[in-house]
Formats: structure tokens, sequence, C-alpha cells
């Protein structure tokens, strides 16, 4: 048993803020939370953790990653998407992507996110069980999202061929506590209708989430108005793509029935403030997605169009940007981001009975966050601080189901120094090509 | 004599990375820049600094802030503009600010900006003589903007009173090396056209700057309209504010008409992309006005309406938004924001001869960030990195004027454990009363 002394417990759930209160995990679970001092009375052959000028919150749920990216972090900025995609990125990953850039590259996102307080990423790429493999070896909690397009890579030939591997990636897996999967058809304009079927046959079948790009574009949109003679979503709908095992990434252009169609159907939005920035994508409808009754998280999108996998950095954003893109200062209040960014992220993925708040009976998810650093002084209110003035490297401590994985600013779950000198491997080798 | 060896030399003027270069720093000034091998044989005496893993580049300059307001930091937010002044920040500081309030306050925000790599701030506040102390102390540059108002507080009684207060101040720190000073006419909706013409007056006499807040939101010109029967711009063109020794911050709404005379008049326009999200004030458009010929830099605003003071944070808001707000995802390239960040706020405070590159000539303000860390590996394009993906945290050294006040995170020149105490005893006073 292990109990932790934070001076705020931010727990989600309740919402507010917990003086002289104290969480108490054994093994991987919270099993209480309760005031410090009963908890000294009721545990008292507990190991203790003095955290004096730290909030404890939920770890940070990032819900739209493509982990490996971090490999091409920079190599290529400020283009619009389909030109960054097809000269830029496309490219560069056909020649490179592999097990081994995946497992690499994967782990330097691990990293990266861990030390900045996220504990579970909802991934979308290829070489599923090179990120499964790089989440285990980090205890790291990951969504795997098997990506799914027509067009042949090196990781396979067709829509049968990414189908397959996600299949065996999944038998392989199967029932470890860390990892779930979902099928993650990439988006409208890479995916063709009979595709789609089979993914949602199959995500039935298997009682699986399934994660898809959708609305990121005004270009997206034409041109499945000028292919299909429908906006993406009427398509997706029509399908039967829609309902509350679907992720949709981005969904930035909505029209009011969009929105009350998503609400309806119990879609999950992934929002991702920094890469539809980035790319000019557009200003996503956030405030209203949420007046909507949407349950909206927060994504990082990959590190080549963000470029940083930082949550705290993400929420921020997401704060501030409801606000301007609304008009409305009172929108998208520092809680209900901290909230977005957590348990939003939980019910997304179909995991908020096991994450994204400090429920005793949930997975010890837990981080804590420094704020006597002089960017968060004085401290009126930690929720204020944490979305608004918090750096990541404020960011102390770190559990995943109860393992300690980051302490008093170092990770013990991965050897940082190997994990950044296979990075600097792949960034000459991708230079020399 | 002392050389600094960075891995990138980042000079502003000429644009572009140099590696395999030194820079070299007599007392005081920047005297060579040179290839490093030669560094080494002309100046075999100097003493190194060998910075493997950094780039190092001109101190960052902040071009709009309300320093003190740290100590209000987080004490109101999620509020609109004139609700968050009169409810909350106006009556705090008519109870607190003082002497003693704005020396604790401004020094906690020098130890927070040096710490993120600015080495300059554009101030504007009360206790004119507290605020330039507080920068003396630390050896840190500021431009002391002396603001003046119609109305009173504990300062002064009007705006006679005000001016009065900036005059005294400006004789008593005259020929300050580190610190400049600016008249400061608070907004056309604070300031009337008597005191506009005092101020334009006083400046011209004295050759100073003004810097005033201008078109901030639509309220301040739907007030404008019906109060003057015209737009603020146009008020403060008519009575000859308007020139190449006024500093505009905000400028978020503008015509194309207003575009045009800003340029033809050469202003200095402060953009301060977190605080006009945070209160909704709208988007400004910066890529029209670079387009147009204006000289952009940009600011972080006081920490009541950011929350931080973090040049870096401000800079990538600054490159996205850019580009989000004009559609155009080429709009604001990484090289362009790092420029805003330096030499355009040079420029703006009439300061280019002496900061804001690495010129051999001018002041040493100089900065190492350290792009060695997890989230800024691997490394194709140091200038992307610099402005997408680093923290302030990754600043490991800052020299002001060639003097080291910040080396391996630590700061040189200020007492940070007493100036976070003091900081925490205002807390207490603030909530007490």
């Amino acid at each position: 048993m292990h109990i932790l002394l934070p001076r705020w417990l931010i727990a989600i759930e309740p919402r507010g803020v917990l003086l002289d209160h104290a969480l108490v995990i054994d093994a991987e679970r919270i099993v209480d939370l309760l005031p410090a001092a009963d908890a000294l009375a009721r545990y008292p052959e507990a190991t203790l953790t003095r955290l004096p000028d730290h909030a404890l919150l939920p770890g940070l749920i990032n819900l739209h990653a493509h982990s490996a990216m971090t490999l091409l972090r920079g190599y290529a900025d400020d283009l619009p998407l389909m030109t960054w995609l097809n000269q830029h990125i496309w490219p560069a990953e056909g020649k490179h992507v592999s097990d081994e850039f995946v497992f690499d590259g994967t782990l330097l996102a691990i990293a990266e996110m861990i030390a900045g307080g996220t504990t579970c990423a909802n991934d979308m790429y290829f070489h599923h069980a090179a990120v499964t493999r790089a989440a285990l070896s980090s205890d790291f909690r990951i969504m795997v999202g098997c990506s799914i397009l027509e067009f042949p890579n090196a990781y396979a030939a067709n829509a049968d061929g990414y189908i397959r591997r996600a299949l065996e990636c999944m038998d392989e897996f199967r029932g470890e506590n860390l990892v779930g999967f979902t099928l993650a058809p990439h988006a409208p304009y890479t995916v063709s209708d009979e595709t789609f079927r089979r993914v949602i046959t199959l995500a039935d079948e298997l009682q699986i989430g399934i994660h898809c790009h959708i609305h990121e574009t005004q270009d997206e949109i034409a041109t499945s108005l000028k292919e299909f003679g429908v906006r993406p979503l009427a398509r997706l709908s029509g399908l039967g793509l829609l309902g509350s095992h679907l992720i949709a990434a981005h969904m930035v252009h909505t029209t009011d029935e969009e929105l009350a169609l998503l609400a309806r159907q119990g879609v999950h939005v992934a929002h991702n403030p920094a890469s539809n920035l980035k790319l000019a994508s557009g200003f996503a409808r956030i405030a209203d997605q949420l007046a909507a009754g949407i349950n909206v998280g927060i994504g990082t999108d990959g590190a080549a169009s963000n470029n940083k996998l930082d949550m705290f950095a993400e929420l921020r954003l997401a704060a501030l940007l409801a606000k301007g893109a609304s008009g409305n200062p009172e929108a998208l209040p520092a809680w209900q981001a901290l909230e977005m960014a957590t348990l939003n992220g939980a019910r997304a993925l179909g995991w908020d009975d096991r994450i994204g708040s400090l429920r005793p009976g949930k997975q010890a998810d837990v981080i804590a966050v420094d704020l006597s650093a002089v960017g968060t002084q004085p401290c009126y209110d930690p929720l204020s601080h944490l979305v608004y003035a918090a750096d990541r490297s404020q960011v102390s401590h770190v559990w995943i189901a109860g393992r300690n994985v980051y302490a008093d600013h170092r990770h013990l779950s991965l050897n940082l120094a190997e994990t950044q000198a296979r990075a600097r491997r792949w960034h000459s080798r991708i230079l020399s090509v």
C-alpha cells in the first residue's frame, strides 16, 4: 500500500480541489481517497510519498497521436497538409518506416509523454506490434490504432493486408492490462466504402473501437462532395460508422446539423488544436461541440505536425482557442479543459471504468505537478495554474497502473539515454538517404 | 574576453543557422562572430564556454508586459475583459499596489522571464521607480512604460500627477545602460484628447517612445464610435499620435486602410496572442500586418491575463495562430517568428542599434537553449525546434549586457528563494483582505 500526500488533490470526479487529502494505492489500483489524517490512521503500514508543493491529478490522456512520427519531428514545416503529406512525410515514411523505426520512434514519444504527465495515448500508425512492444517495455498505457488504407506501403499491400496484420497483432497481445486496440481507417479520402463496411463489421464482432480522421480540412469536404455528392460525415453515417465506438479525430468543420448528429450518435471527438493551427485546417467549434453534449478529448497529433507531444501545452491551447474562436472569454474554463484531457479521453476510449479520474477502484494512473516553480507563483487556484501557467517540466512524478514510472524528474521504466541515442541514429539514416 | 562555442549559432542578422561558429564577448558587447577555429586562434587568452548541444541566439524581447501583475497571476480567469478589469483586477490593484508590491512583483516577473530566455521587457505599469529598481537589482534590461490615465489611484490623482511622477523617475535614472522610458497613456478609452496632446508634446521634447493599448477589443471601437464618431485609430491619428515612436499594443481589429496607415506612419505593433485568445479579444491579422510592412513584435501581456511570461510559448502561439487565422499554413514560418521575438522587438523600442541580433558592436544579450532534451530529438532544423518544439525550461544560459545572469539553469543576478518567498507573502496579504 502506498499513500500519496499532495498539497492539492484534483480527482476530476468529483470536480474541484481537495486540500489535506490523501490518495491510497494498492498494487495497480486506487483503493481510497480520504482526509490525510484518516489515511495515516487507517493505513499505518503504508509507505508515504509527501508532495508538499504539488497538485496530484489523473494522468493526461493524449487522444490522438502518431507516436512513431517523433522521428520526423521538424522534418518539414510551414506547408499545407497535402503538400506536407505527399511531398515530404509519405515519401520519408515510405523509405524508412519499419518495425525498428516504429519501436524506436514510439519509445521516444513515450519518453516525452511520460515526462510531460501523459500516461495514456490513443495511437494510430503502422507496425502495430512494434507500437505495442514499445508501450509494454516502458509500462505505458496505450490504445493501439491499427491504420488501414487502400494504398500499399512496406507494412501491407492493401486494405486486406492492413486488416490481417491488425488481427494478428490483437491475437498476439490479447489480455495485456495496459494495451487495447482500435481499427483505424485513415480518413474518408483514403478508405473505400467497402473497406469501411468491413471495418464496421469487424469492430462490432471484436467489440473494439474505431479511430478515424474526419473533417480535418475544407479540402477533404470539397473532395467528398465532388466524388460522393455528400460531405464525408454524411457518407460515413450512411455506411453505419457513427456510434459511441467511434473516435473522430479533428472534426474541425461542422454544421449545426452535424453537431446534433454526432451528439445523438455518441461519437467522441479528439480535438488537436496545435496541429489544426499549424496546418491551417481551421478552427474546430469546441464550445459548440461541448454545448451540444459531444464528448470531446484532446490530442497532440503526431510530432511531425505539432511538433511537441506536450499535453499541458495542448490543453492550455484548447482552453485559449475555444475562447478566441467562439468570441466568448467564459468558454472552456480551466476545470473543463482538465476534464477534457483526462476523463473525456477515458470515455472516448471506453476506459472510463478504469482511468480518467482518481476514483477508488480505478487503475492508479496519477501525476504530480510541482507548483512551487517561479512561473506558478503565487497560487490562488491550482486548476488555473495547471491549465494556464504550468509547464510540463513541472511534472515531477508519474504512476501508471500503480507503477512509479517517473520520480523526481527521472524515468524509471525506460533508458532515456539509449532511447535518445536511437533517435539520433535515425536522424543520421534519414538525412543520408 | 569570452568565447561562446555553441552547436548552432542563430544571429538573426544575418538570417539562418551557422555551424562551427563562435561568438566573442568583451565586457558588455559582442565583438566578433566568426568560425570557431578562427576564434580560438585570434583570441587565445579568452575564456571559453562550450555549448555542444545548444542553440545560441539573441535574448527574447517581451514587447508588452505588465510585469508586477505576476502577483495577481490566476487571481481571476475565464471572464470578459471589462468584467475582469472592473470587478477583479482594478479593485485588487486599488487595494494593494504600492512601491513594495511593484518591486516584488516585477522581480518575480524578471526571475520568470530570465529563466525563460527573455532578456528585455517593454513594461507598462505604475510605481515606475520600483519597476526600474527591480530591473537594475537583477541586471535585467527594461523599457519602463510610465502609465498615464485620467482616474486616480494610490500612485497619482490624475493625468497630471502620473506625468509628473514619470518625469521624476526619468530624472532619477538618467543614463542607466539597461533602462529606458516611454510614456504610456493606457488606452483610448481611459485617456482624454488633452492628455494625449500633452504626451505627444512631451515625448517629442524628451525624444522617447509612447506605448499604448490600441484596438484591443471590438467594444473599444464601438465605444469610440459612439463617443467620438470615429474609430480609436482615426482619433489618435488626428491628435498626431501615430509615428515610429509609437508601440501599439494588441492592434487586434484593423481595416485594410488602417493597416496601410500604420505601415505608412511606421507604427510598431506588439502582438499578444495568448492574452487576445484568453480574453476573446479577436484574431489580430498578423500575416496581413507583416505583408503590409508593419514592424510586429511579440509580447506576453501581464501574468493576470496570460498567465505565463513565457516568450517561447508566445512565439510558438504567434506562429501557429498566424497560420490558423489567415488560413495559410505557410504564413509566419519559424525564422520569421524568431525575428519578431528578437529584432522586431528591438526596432520597436528604438534599440535595434544595441540589441535584437548577434551583430558585433551590439550589447551581448544572448541565450543558450539546450536542444538535447527528449522533446527536441531528433533535430533536423534548430529554427523549427526553437519555435515549434522547445520549452523555455531548455534555456540553460542567459547573458544580459555581457553579464551571465543565468547559468546551468540557475539564477546568478537575483535570489530566487527570497523572490518567491516575497510573492507568497503577497498571496497571503491579498487573500486576507
